[in-house]
């Protein structure tokens, strides 16, 4: 009976090598993320998936916090006259904005768009506030949703509300706010290889690929299980452009006017996207452990024989006391309905507990990514036992890091012309290709053009592959990661 | 010097007695609370008044979840064809939405509001997530901002964009949705009591001051210290009104299709408004000491002299070890400027340690609301000091509660007519007036119109001050609580 059960919830979803697209949105749905709704683009988070945001919240708020950053709000609507201060800012952001025409019966005497994202809200309130050196620097952030009303949307990866954190920040002197710029960029790396248990490339953007507005955009990249490539975080360096246009000034340490330096750095629901098909399965969802709601499950075996139960609740206080995520299911579904519903869901460690485990003084714990069984011993104090489960998530995470970081590695290819860039592509599949660029935006467009993987960063760390630019055979000034993305 | 900077602070803010609603957005500027922005009734809110916000999230979001409630999150647009489906709901509503009609440069088939609040959405998504018995209850709740286009607006009482929460439950029962309706207003009133020292009368709404497509309407308030009363948070029981307007079905018990029984529940940035109101005075804002960003503000002494920033530190490393959010200003501004800075933004505990203070081993700590001196006695292992200080919030706590209690009772009135009524607001100020009501509309609208006090509720706890209706006389059902509102 347990069998068939599991079975039909696997059979359920659809294999990843048969459909990846299908397979994702059925995660989405299956693992109950989201629900989609009426109006295009926009989604119901549902409690599983809010609870990743949550969890993901958490985290990188205390990382901003400790970095001395403030979070403060800002109004969720833009007057045109303000969006328009900017010239490349709201050229690359007026296409793609929802525009508000009418407060209740009346129409407005202009039309304000819900915000894209907030740099000239943030600088109308920077020219009210910052008067003085003294007033410098400001660390703000803020987590709300924004708007971009994209053609084609899918869940968590191109929606057109989505929630994020945005990050602003204004400073004294171009050098300070480069700092800024690199150290959040920093910050959302070791985020996701800590946290979210997914290596990145660090790198910056090409010209052509920058934020509007922006003097540089900063990204981390990462690789999915299918080879696509997705921009996890981006940090921009804005100089003085936004200061200039909106007539920030403050009074410097000689008592001189001057414009400050400015950066904005923002990650997205997209994460929740980047975990799926990151560590994801065809049983489901593979949650890493920092931001798995559940990250213990205690299922109890034949709970009717004696003991079983009592002990399945002591250990699920134990680990609850040392602040582990656990959750006991003592509902009447079989174990192996119960196994599958988990294993959808991605908790990252399961533990089983029946009459003969008792007898030998021991649990089952089994490890989501990879179904690994291994033997716990159930001491006396618990204290034995709770240290080994707090290891166990620990070896999931680095489980995970290291079976991510192989399939990246496994798809990364180093290619000296075209032709090899397409024939990698072709016979290989989706990757990442570290190629040479001349820095020219023509050939950049040629590239991705012929093979149809575009420039995704040019990553910090550089490797001189060859002298000459992959498409034109010029002298080539950097080795770029290109890609198909998310 | 001191002194002199001191007084000119405090002249800053316009004193109470003078102008209420200026000292109140005095306080709101100076304790930088918010500042304006070029969309009317849209502000900004800046770090000290966000902090407020989060403590207030998080101490709610805990109560909550310990009832077991989820967070989700809707979307924030609301097709015009769904806000339509219940008809006193929309009839509520539509007059004050924001309607988006255009996304890029193209003009939407159908035109979307802002969400002013999201019971459609919520029903939307029951009617495809819910069929059986066994998906109830639902216990959800969003922390999201929402939109109403008012006409007139005050920072944090009446924006045209504001934070809140919204809770929204499904039940099995109209009995289990009635006790849900109570249970979440009993939380709010706990909150405002044990974690605002904020009293509050709990009661029912009368007929005509229901929300929009409720059975009931219950509401938590509170009276400012202008004598005014403040709507502190709403819960409502919805019967099932909107279940069969929007077609959510399940399959109950015995095999039938059935209806459920939805709720409602919400509280507002509003809060803030009502922290300044009711502790607040000519010096500026009094914070409860549970949702102060700063609970205690340590301000050394001719800190130049030998001992003593050493000390202040390990006073500051000490409270901070034991979770009191704490801070050491060490500027250069002189301690005068400092009392009348922390005074304005409300800091609960003031701690000034000198060198004489070095000398007697001790410290003075200064209540904010009273500013009641006393010493504390600075121990070896500061064991002692650090309760002392967890005592003194405490009792600022308890100081601020009895306080806004001891203003409400003063300003409390029984009246037996409406002579009565216009006599105790014109010879004493505003107040609550507790009067019986005949339960007709008409007398309830009378009543204000002679009076300018409307109905604020119903209390829970009935007195029967007369068996004759303060308006026309004829036998009184309900005792009102009336008063003049925010």
């Amino acid at each position: 009976m347990a069998k068939k059960e599991k079975s039909r919830m696997v059979e359920a979803i659809t294999p990843m090598d048969e459909d990846f697209a299908k397979w994702y949105t059925d995660i989405c749905k299956k693992a109950e993320l989201v629900e989609y709704t009426s109006v295009k683009g926009c989604m119901v988070i549902r409690p599983y998936g809010y609870r990743i945001w949550e969890l993901i919240q958490a985290d990188m708020d205390a990382r901003f916090k400790a970095l001395g950053h403030e979070n403060v709000c800002m109004p969720m609507f833009i007057p045109e006259s303000l969006l328009n201060k900017e010239k490349e800012h709201v050229e690359g952001f007026a296409p793609e904005v929802a525009w508000v025409t009418h407060g209740g019966n009346e129409k407005l005497e202009e039309r304000l768009c819900v915000r894209p994202t907030s740099e000239t809200l943030f600088c109308e309130h920077y020219a009210n506030i910052i008067h003085s050196y003294r007033d410098l620097p400001k660390l703000y952030n803020q987590w709300v949703s924004v708007v971009r009303w994209e053609k084609t949307t899918r869940p968590f990866l191109r929606s057109r509300e989505f929630l994020w954190q945005e990050g602003h920040t204004i400073h004294e002197t171009a050098q300070e706010a480069i700092e800024e710029t690199e150290r959040m960029l920093n910050v959302y790396a070791d985020f996701c290889e800590q946290s979210l248990a997914m290596p990145v490339v660090k790198g910056k953007k090409t010209e052509s690929d920058k934020f509007a507005g922006a003097v540089s955009t900063y990204a981390i990249e990462a690789l999915m299980h299918d080879g696509k490539a997705l921009q996890a975080g981006t940090s921009h360096y804005f100089g003085d452009g936004f200061a200039k246009a909106f007539d920030i000034q403050f009074t410097n340490r000689e008592n001189k006017p001057q414009y400050p330096h400015q950066t904005s750095w923002g990650t997205t629901t997209r994460l929740i996207g980047a975990i799926i098909m990151t560590h994801g399965d065809d049983s489901g969802l593979v949650l890493p452990p920092a931001v798995a709601p559940v990250q213990v499950v205690i299922v109890p075996i034949a709970f009717h024989k004696e003991g079983v139960l009592e002990k399945a609740r002591e250990l699920y206080d134990r680990l609850s006391a040392d602040g582990i995520r656990v959750k006991l299911d003592d509902s009447d579904n079989s174990p192996g309905w119960k196994f599958a519903e988990y294993e959808m869901r991605g908790v990252p460690l399961r533990i089983e507990i029946g009459p003969k485990d008792l007898e030998n003084l021991q649990c089952v714990a089994v490890m989501r990514h990879n179904r690994e069984k291994s033997f716990v011993r159930l001491d006396d104090t618990l204290d034995e036992f709770s240290e080994a489960i707090s290891q166990r998530l620990k070896d999931v995470h680095d489980g995970l890091y290291q079976k991510a970081l192989k399939n990246r590695e496994e798809k990364t290819y180093q290619c000296h012309t075209m032709e090899e860039m397409t024939a990698v592509l072709e016979q290989k599949g989706d990757g990442f290709i570290e190629a040479m660029w001349c820095g020219d935006e023509a050939c950049e467009d040629k590239v991705k053009e012929v093979t149809g993987a575009g420039s995704r960063c040019m990553p910090f760390e550089q490797k001189q592959l060859d002298d000459k630019c992959v498409c034109c055979g010029k002298p080539a000034k950097h080795m770029v990661l290109w890609g198909k993305a998310y």
